[in-house]
This record gives C-alpha cells, structure tokens and sequence, in this order.
C-alpha cells in the first residue's frame, strides 16, 4: 500500500507541472493566457453543464475522466495551438510521437492498472473514434471559440483566421461531437469574421 | 434550446473568474500561488487516482463533479486559507452567509435544473455528512499538504503551524474522509515540525 500511494502521488505532484504550461487562447477576460491545467478544469465544467449537447450512448462521467487527462502529456511537448498549425486535425508525426513518449512517462509513474486505465483513455481521446471521445474532442474544440468570443478576438486575430478556416479547422470538429452546440455557436462566431 | 444555451454559457463564462482567485498555497515547485481553478483540477485529478482510498458506497463520479464545482463561490467570497481562520472548521457566520448569497447568484446563472442540481451537490460537500463529501474534503485538504510538503513548508511556515495544529485543524479531517491516506501522510509531514 505504501509503495501504490508512493507512485500515485509521484504521479500526482508531477501533474502540478500542467499548471505553467501555457496556451495561446486567453482567459474569457483578455487579461492573461490561460494554463492547461485551468484550462483541464473548465473544460470538465463544460463537459458537467452541457451533458445535454452529448449524442446517444455518452457517458458524460468517463468524459470528464477524458478531459481532466487529456493535456498532459504537454507537461513534456508543450501546447500547440489549433491555429498555429494550420488546422492541421493531427499534429505532425513528430508530436505524436513525442507526445506517445511524453504519455509513456507521466502515465508510467502510476501503478500498473492505473497507469494501462489512464493512458487508454488517453488513447481513445486522441483517436477521437468513440462517442465519449467526439463529445470530449468538441467540447476542446468549443471552449476557445468561446474564450475568443469574449475577449473580442483572441487567437482568430493572432493568427489572421479567416471564417472558412474556422468553419474548417474548429467547427467540423464541434460538428461531430456536438451538432447543436457548433449550430448555436456559428451564430454568435459568424458576425465576428464580417 | 437557445435560452438554454444562453444560460448555460452565461455560467460557464462566469466560472472562468475563478482562473483569478488567488489562493495561500503554492505550486508544488513553490513558484507561484495556485489559483481555485487550476486547485479544483488538481483534486478532481487526486479523486479519480487515489479512488481505492474512498471508504464504502462512495461514487467517485460524484466525488468529481463536486470538486469541480466545490470553490465556485469563491469568484465572489475569495479564498480562506485554513490556517489564517486558525483551523476553524466552519468558516465564520458572515462568511457562510456571503457563500450561500455567490451559490444562488452563480448557480442562478443556470437553466433551473441545472441551478438546482449543482447547488446541492455545492451544499452537500459544505455540510460534509454524506460518505462522497467526507472523502471530497479529505482530497481538499490533503493537496496543500502535499503542496506544503514538496515545496518546503508553505502555509505552515506563513501561518507558523505546529504540528498539532496541523493534527487538528487537517489531520483530524482528511482521517474521516480517507483514514488510510493521512497515515500516510502524517509519516512524511511529522518530520518537518521537528
């Protein structure tokens, strides 16, 4: 037992480093970039208060699971913004591999049937394939489109987006997690690119 | 389905404040203080990894979705460090009153049944009774331990708290959540108070 509680919390103290990994898009208020890990939080949030966005055969519970895991493997690779990257909808071989490594690390220091259990559904929400991964994936995707909203550009202006690259990059991505949620976002995104 | 989208985002956008509320703790590196959002992740992070040191008929879903809604109220109350209330258990009158005011204020943002539903999951992990709220406040006060520990002493050297103190004030209190994890972690804390 006290070697297991070794591991989780060894586990758990370097998932504090999330906290200084930080991300392009913006708090809602402008003032400051967001971290991955507040970041991690309030996508739960989302995933907690927009159950009712989620398709047949969710389970909104394993999908907060998904979301409070889903950055970590950034503690090593670092965040690369959605934008950045031309919307490219996976990173570039030498993320993922960089990024299976960084998940080999920091899943690795938990016991075995944790470490098998966190770092599968790490997989599954990158593979993006299951109904609980599209939910989470779009929710990941809405979040910033949200924050951008509010603080009146964000990384659209950063990065010089247009609305087709939006409509192409984030919302066919929102679109087959959450038809309803990008339809009502759509709305309020559209105006912003005229 | 709009209004209630509007609702919905109206919370989630307000919950973003919390990204600004500062808290005594540091990170584990002792770089920076941690804010209540990036902390709330943090703990719904310890839930989900030490779930096998919940006592019986905890659910650890539940577990979750309250720690990510469990400081909220701080967007409008702040944070009270444990030990600056000298280890109250309860927080003074004054300050439950202006909690229970931020609950129906932010949970208010919400369509009805998700306001009703989410302020008593708040209210259950405050009244720290049922089994999934004793072992929530076991993780919250178990993290700025850890936190304390990794970085040198922390809160307990701003607040100069002896050892007993933190027996009382944080033993006495992770020991009715999860007995077996401050076992654990009286054995690492002891040696620093002497």
């Amino acid at each position: 037992m006290t070697q297991r509680l070794e591991q989780q919390f060894a586990f758990l103290n370097e998932a504090d480093r999330l906290k200084h990994v930080m991300r392009a898009t913006t708090l809602v208020d402008g003032s400051r970039p967001e971290n991955s890990a507040e970041h991690s939080w309030h996508l739960a949030l989302y995933a907690l208060v927009l159950a009712d966005q989620a398709g047949p055969g969710v389970s909104v519970d394993r999908v907060i699971r998904m979301l409070l895991i889903h950055d970590l493997v950034e503690i090593d690779v670092g965040d690369v913004p959605i934008h950045a990257q031309n919307g490219q909808a996976h990173a570039s071989p030498q993320t993922q591999a960089a990024e299976a490594k960084a998940a080999e690390r920091i899943f690795g220091l938990l016991p075995d049937d944790l470490a098998t259990a966190l770092r599968s559904l790490w997989e599954e929400f990158e593979a993006a394939e299951t109904p609980d991964a599209r939910f989470a994936k779009s929710l990941d995707r809405v979040q910033p489109v949200m924050a951008n909203l509010m603080s009146g550009g964000g990384t659209w202006a950063t990065y010089n987006v247009t609305y087709d690259q939006l409509e192409t990059r984030v919302g066919s991505k929102i679109a087959k997690g959450a038809p309803g949620l990008w339809e009502w976002v759509k709305a309020k995104a559209r105006p912003w690119f005229t």
